[in-house]
């Protein structure tokens, strides 16, 4: 076991805080902008600020900008640049495939179907839900097991004549587990072949672009949602890939920007900072995932090793790089983030997306958790820019406040 | 008449492009963020960067800076803030106006009507049109008088009982004409009254907000539009004001933010930046608003005085101060633009929402202009940041350039 230790002094400014030298373990929430990053957009807010959709020669400069930013993002996950659609982020993204595939069936006069999974975000969970409750679609929902890995016989078996989407998340926001989503496309292409299906296969990948490698082509995905702030990138962009010939109406109407299926005036300088933070995430994410995979690893082995009654969420091995997701018997997981945010400690219960819900997480419901140990839920997001030293100053300080804890029986 | 000059040495830095001296012209499209705005966003990115919705320390100054910037923009418009729902511009604020109106109609078993004029934006009139299409609503276009004007009676008369939305437009993006709300705000307040209709009110203010004083609450208006970059804030952010108690959900599903009307992550910088552009606007309006007017009046005085076969569109009075639209008789207004911009002068022909449409502008045409009429339009948007130098040179460029083109006869 090795000695507590401060951050290093090696430590990005941004942490440096005056007050106190916070870690910053809550990635999978948002991410500072990367000082490249922004670097890179502030010409455009200021200098380069022409809309993008005007003749003039001020206007082209937007247009190019915003051109090598679509040709990064497309690199990143091996699309084609005329493939992304640039959003406000991830809750539009998914808001976007999910009601534009409800209506490419309901142009053909149609109800349409859908499949998803019992663990996704908000942002489709709640729209299937608003959808079925406005009898606009039918939802199908798929259990995961006790990893939080989806059943690809029920995928296989959910899809009907009448499905439009399968939309499995590619990686978890609260326990890091990596779906399978190659295997699902395989299912979802088969089933279009054997049932007529015209289904097709989305995939919310906001937690996992940026951070490990993806191709929309070897994986066989037609939609995969993003969102820049969670890669370095700032806040308010994202995207929605759109596989060529996917006959999708925008979720929008308005001017003809973004080909037509994305209106509204071009968010320059974010969609510069979306480019830059794609590029940058491509040139270094195997020193990226290495370095987050051996913290992770590090933190995991100290809480499990050191810390009685506490279980890991989601698979050991086949999980986000940065993501470490524990229970702890007998705490209230609300009770010990307080504590750890008075040590100077970004965590976080399950998804900022649900903070402050009382219902416990429906992701940990999905894979076991009674309400009890759900309660006591904390999730850590770790990025290559954190220390082995923060990595054992959280760990020290997790064992200290849970004893604490335990000693008062303070749920 | 004056002598041509350069523009001035006391120009902003951002007009100093190397090249050449820039005169932006083209304010109704986009601004240029203004420094303060943007000072004040910058710790947003990188360094008070947490999640509005996670519930540590970090998260909590997040949340106090949208807190804030919610009451400047509240106070700009004389709303609450809890009335304030924070958008990525205006084109998003329409369609939710439009679909949640609709849908409130929907959820008690009616198909829904709007009223809306024949001169709005395109994220007005584009979703208007598909919702007639596909049968969600019926819709009712005004007709505007040959200075753009909507006609209050028949606004009144096509208030039905199934009527849910009057959407019509503070002030008009290509050629400036300010529409009556409060007389509008009457009317539909009346219809309510007198044929048990449930209409609202909604305008499109984009190009108002931060140009002229508006009180929400002084003239009746339900809900309003806004986007930040077209007042000296950044690009991607905007806001519908949706008055309280209006049982109207959200356009998107997900996660609680935005009281549960607007899901994603908030996008920290850019709502402190509206905050701020918000608050500037507030403070400095009525000296910005009698520098516009001045520099208008001399464009216009000149332009009218000094070209031949040119006419003003839109009102010679009640227009948005900034705004000067012409046609030129003979001329083909896209190629007058292509010099002007070799000149160093950005202008439109119409909207930038519409540049590259070979389709002569809907509003010049429903103010009376022939197709030929319409090809020879030019729109000037003018700034309290333009200087009378640089009008002058605007108006002898445009001099010049048609008279060359007439000469050659340069259709």
């Amino acid at each position: 076991m090795q000695d507590i230790q401060r951050p290093e002094p090696t430590a990005p400014a941004f942490f440096d805080r005056g007050e106190m030298d916070l870690i910053y373990a809550d990635n999978a929430a948002t991410t500072p902008v990367l000082p490249e990053v922004l670097d890179e957009m502030m010409p455009y807010f200021s200098e380069e600020f022409g809309n993008a959709a005007s003749a003039y020669s001020l206007a082209n400069k937007s247009r190019v900008a915003i051109s090598r930013a679509r040709e990064s993002v497309a690199r990143l996950i091996g699309a084609q640049p005329e493939e992304i659609f640039f959003t406000s982020g991830g809750t539009e993204s998914d808001n976007w495939a999910l009601r534009g595939a409800v209506n490419m069936r309901k142009d053909l006069g149609y109800r349409a179907h859908i499949v998803t999974s019992a663990i996704e975000h908000p942002a489709i969970l709640r729209t299937c839900e608003e959808m079925q409750a406005r009898k606009e679609a039918d939802i199908t929902y798929i259990p995961v097991d006790e990893d939080g890995v989806v059943s690809l016989k029920e995928v296989f078996d959910g899809i009907g004549p009448d499905t439009v989407l399968v939309s499995v998340m590619h990686s978890n926001n609260e326990i890091g587990t990596l779906e399978p989503v190659e295997e699902i496309a395989k299912a979802v292409a088969q089933a279009r072949e054997s049932r007529g299906s015209n289904a097709y296969f989305h995939t919310d990948a906001v937690q996992s672009v940026g951070h490990i490698p993806i191709s929309v082509t070897k994986s066989g995905i037609d939609m995969l949602s993003a969102s820049a702030h969670k890669f370095g990138g700032p806040k308010g962009i994202g995207f929605l890939y759109i596989r060529k010939g996917i006959p999708m109406r925008g979720l929008m109407r308005g001017g003809a920007q973004e080909r037509g299926r994305r209106p509204g005036t071009e968010n320059v300088p974010a969609i510069v900072g979306l480019g830059c933070a794609a590029r940058l995430a491509a040139a270094q994410l195997e020193d990226r995932i290495k370095k987050e995979i051996s913290l992770r690893d590090r933190l995991i082995s100290r809480v499990l090793s050191e810390i009685p009654g506490s279980i890991l969420n989601g698979p050991s091995g086949l999980r986000i790089p940065g993501n470490a997701s524990f229970c702890f018997d007998g705490i209230n997981g609300e009770t010990l983030l307080m504590l750890m945010d008075n040590a100077g400690i970004c965590a976080s219960s399950g998804s900022a997306c649900s903070t402050g819900a009382l219902e416990p997480s429906h992701v940990l419901k999905a894979i076991g958790r009674t309400d009890l140990q759900a309660s006591g839920s904390v999730r850590l997001s770790l990025s290559y820019r954190n220390t082995e030293g923060e990595i054992d100053r959280i760990a020290e300080v997790m064992k200290e406040k849970i004893e604490d804890l335990r000693k008062i029986g303070g749920r």
